[in-house]
C-alpha cells in the first residue's frame, strides 16, 4: 500500500476544525484532525512532497522522517500538521489491517473514556480566529447572526472585553449546574477573563481584587456542583510567578483537579517556582511538543499532571509521551478542542494508555457537533464519557455533507 | 502612521528567499525577509488581520502582540513569519524617522561586519525545497539545466547521496583555497555529508571510519588555508552524544572557531554532555527562538558561542538576545541563509551589538545575488566583509525586476 495524496478541509466552528485525508492506492483513505493555526492547510499540503509513495505501515519511521524534514522550522505549526497527518495514517492503517486504532497502540485499558467539559466562561458559542480574534462564523452570519463589534483583550487571550458584564459568579454557577446535570463529572472553567477592575494588558500582574474576582468565579462553580464534580481552572498563559502563586493559593480550598497554564509555556523553571509554593496541582503541556520538555516539566517543575494536546502530539507519539509520564507516576489530562473526529482519536489514545485522568471536550456549545457523526449513536459524549469504537481505524465517519455546510470560506474541501 | 497591508514574494534560490512588504498610509513601505518554511507565506499573510491599523512606532508592543496571538502555535514557523514582519516594520520605521536601522537599535560598534562564507561541501549551486528535498529551480530549468534525479539522505539533512563521489578532501581543499583567495577570513564547511562507508539512516551513530572521513575533509580545508583563516564546521543536528564527542575530539587539532549543531536541537542537557568532553567550542542556536532557551544553552550546556538565525529571531529581539549573551561574555555568530535584504538586516544587527563573531553568507554560489541589489556598489560582500548602510531603514533596495525573474512558481509576488 502506498500513500497517493494528502488533502484538507476546514470547518469554522468555535475554532477552525481541520480535517486531513490521506488516500492510498489500495482504495482506502484515512482521516485525521490537525490542531488549528494560521496558514495550517498550506503547511499540511506541502507534506505530499515527501509522503506520496511511502507505505503507511512504517508509521514510526514516517513520523521521524516528517520531523527530520522540518527540524529547522519545528516545533509549533509544523507539528500541528504532522499530528493531523499521523492520525490520518493510523486511521488508514487500521482500516487496512482491520484493527481499531487502540489495537495498533497496544490494546485498551477501558471501553469508555472520561470526558471533562470545557465550560469556557459563558454558555453562548464563542468563536475565534487562528490569531485569537473573536469572529462570527460565515454559516452563523448566513443564518442571520449579527457580526458583532468586539474589543479584544490581549491579556485575556482574545476575550471580547466588551462582554465583561456577563462574566459573574452567578453565570458561572448556572453553567456549572447545567453541565453537571448533563452528566459530566469533571468540568473546566476559565478565570483569566476580563474583570471589572483595572488591569495592565501586558505586565502579567494580578491585583488582589483581580485574584479575588477569579476565585469568586471558581468558588461559585464549586458551590453549585458540590464536592463530587471534579473542577479544573484554566488561565491561558497570562500571568507571572507572583500572580500565579496568589491565584493558586486562593484556589486551594476548592481542591482543584488542576490549575492550567498559569504562566507562559516556555519557561519551565518559573513553573517550578509556582508549583513549589502551592498544593494546587498545576498543569501545562498543550504548548509543548518534545518529550524532553515534558520530562523537564516533571523533573524540574515538579508537575504531577500534564495537559498535552491530542492533535498537536498525535496518537503514535502520544503513546510514547504517556509511557514517559507513567514512568514518573504522572497522569495526563489530554487537551482537545477538535471535532468529533479528533475527539474519537483522543479516545483511542486514552483507552490504550493507563495513566489518563480525562480527555477534554470543548464543543458543548457547538450546535452541529453530533450532526457531523455519520455512524454510531448520537450524542457522542454521553453521561460525561465517550465510548471507544471497536471498528477498524478510528471507527468514526464524518458526514461530509454536514462538514461542507460549515466549511471555512477560502479553504479547500479535499479538492 | 498606520500599517495598511502585509504582502509577500518568494524567490527560488538555493533556498526559498521570502520577502515581506509592509505598506503604510504614509506612502512609505518597509521590506524584510523571513526564514523559509512550508506554507510560510500563507502564515505571514494571516498577520494582516491583527497588524493593519497599528502604528509601527510601537515595535516592541507589536512584536509582543504577534507572539501572544500565536502562543498556542509557537515557536517555529510562526516565529519565521514574525521575524520577517518585524524587520519590515523596522525598515519602514527607519524610513519614516530618516534613521538607519542600526540607529533604531542603539547605534553602531563597527562600519563593516565580518562575514563567514558557508562553503557547503562543493561549489555547484545546491538548491533544496522547504522540506529538504534537492530541486532544480524553475528559472534554472528554463535555462536548460537538467532536472536531476536525486537520492535523498535523510540522515544528511537532504543531501543528494548520489553525488557522494564529489565529496573528497581534494574538492574541499580546492573550494577553501578559492574562498580564501576571494578575501574571506572565516569559512564554514559541512562534514555531515554522505561518506563511502555504510551508515544507518536513523540511529545518529558514526563509525570510526565515518569520523575519520569527516575529519579528513575538515583537515584538508585547514591545510589549504593555513592558520590565518578561521574555520567552522557544521553537522546539521545529525548525531548522538557519543558520535558528537568522537567527532569534536577528532577535530580538536584544527582549532575550530566552532563546531555547529552536532545534536538535534531540543535536548540542551545532552549538548552539555558533549561540550564538557571537548575543548572544541560547540555552537547551536538556529533552531531556538526563546531567550530562556539560549540562557539554558549558556548555563546548562556551557556553550561559549551561540548561532541564532537573524531572520528567525528578528532584529529587535536579536538586540535583546545579544545583550543576554553579552551578560555571560558569550559571542554570537549569526546564522543567515537569506538574500541581500536579509543579509543587510543581519549587518545592521551585528553593527549595533558588541558581542559578534561574524555574520553568515550562504549565497556565494548564487549567480544573481548581487543583481538583486538596486542601490549601492556590487558586490555586497567584499573582502570578507559587508558595509553597513547609513541610509534610512535597512538602506538596501531590492531590484524587483530581478526578483521577479527568479520568483517561485505558485507564490504571490506582492499581489
Amino acid at each position: 500500500m502506498k500513500i497517493t495524496r494528502i488533502s484538507t478541509a476546514v470547518m469554522e466552528s468555535n475554532f477552525d476544525w481541520t480535517l486531513v485525508r490521506v488516500d492510498s492506492d489500495a482504495g482506502l483513505s484515512g482521516m485525521g484532525e490537525a490542531f488549528l493555526g494560521p496558514g495550517l492547510t498550506a503547511v499540511i499540503r506541502e507534506f505530499n512532497d515527501i509522503l506520496v509513495g511511502e507505505d503507511p505501515v512504517h508509521i514510526d519511521r514516517l513520523v521521524r522522517r516528517m520531523r527530520a524534514s522540518c527540524i529547522y522550522a519545528s516545533p509549533g505549526l509544523m507539528f500541528h500538521a504532522i499530528g493531523g497527518i499521523e492520525t490520518a495514517i493510523l486511521d488508514l492503517l487500521g482500516k487496512a489491517c482491520k484493527m481499531p486504532v487502540w489495537q495498533l497502540l497496544g490494546g485498551k485499558y477501558r471501553d469508555a473514556v472520561t470526558i471533562y467539559a470545557d465550560c469556557h466562561g459563558g454558555d453562548a458559542l464563542e468563536s475565534i480566529t487562528p490569531l485569537l480574534k473573536p469572529r462570527t462564523p460565515a454559516w452563523m452570519a448566513a443564518e442571520g447572526a449579527p457580526v458583532e463589534e468586539s474589543r479584544i483583550s490581549v491579556k485575556h487571550h482574545g476575550w471580547d472585553a466588551s462582554k465583561q458584564e456577563s462574566l459573574t459568579p452567578e453565570s458561572y454557577a448556572e453553567r456549572a449546574a447545567e453541565m453537571a446535570e448533563r452528566g459530566f463529572r469533571m468540568l473546566k472553567f476559565d478565570v483569566d477573563v476580563p474583570t471589572p477592575y483595572e488591569t495592565d494588558e501586558y505586565n502579567r500582574d494580578l491585583s488582589p481584587m483581580e485574584v479575588d474576582f477569579a476565585a469568586s468565579l471558581a468558588g461559585a462553580v464549586r458551590k453549585a456542583v458540590g464536592p463530587r464534580v471534579g473542577l479544573a481552572i484554566d488561565c491561558h498563559w497570562n500571568y507571572g510567578v507572583a500572580a500565579a502563586v496568589d491565584l493558586a493559593r486562593a484556589l486551594e480550598p476548592l481542591r482543584l483537579l488542576w490549575l492550567e497554564d498559569v504562566l507562559p509555556p516556555e519557561n519551565i523553571r518559573a513553573m517550578g517556582e509556582v508549583q513549589r509554593c502551592t498544593r494546587t496541582p498545576l498543569a501545562t503541556g498543550e504548548n509543548h511538543f518534545f518529550r524532553i520538555d515534558f520530562q523537564r516539566l516533571i523533573l524540574e517543575a515538579g508537575l504531577r499532571v500534564l495537559s498535552p494536546d491530542v492533535q498537536k502530539i498525535g496518537l503514535w507519539e502520544g503513546r510514547k509521551l504517556a509511557d514517559l509520564a507513567d514512568m514518573h507516576y504522572v497522569n495526563l489530562t489530554w487537551h482537545n478542542i477538535s471535532s468529533p473526529l479528533g475527539t474519537i482519536a483522543g479516545a483511542h489514545l486514552c483507552a490504550a494508555t493507563p495513566n489518563v485522568l480525562a480527555l477534554e471536550w470543548h464543543a458543548a456549545s457547538v450546535p452541529f457537533f453530533d450532526d457531523l457523526v455519520k455512524n454510531g449513536d448520537a450524542p457522542l459524549v454521553r453521561d460525561g464519557k465517550v465510548k471507544v469504537p471497536d471498528l477498524p481505524g478510528l471507527g468514526l465517519e464524518i458526514d461530509l455533507d454536514v462538514a461542507y455546510k460549515y466549511r471555512k470560506p477560502g479553504e479547500a474541501f479535499f479538492e
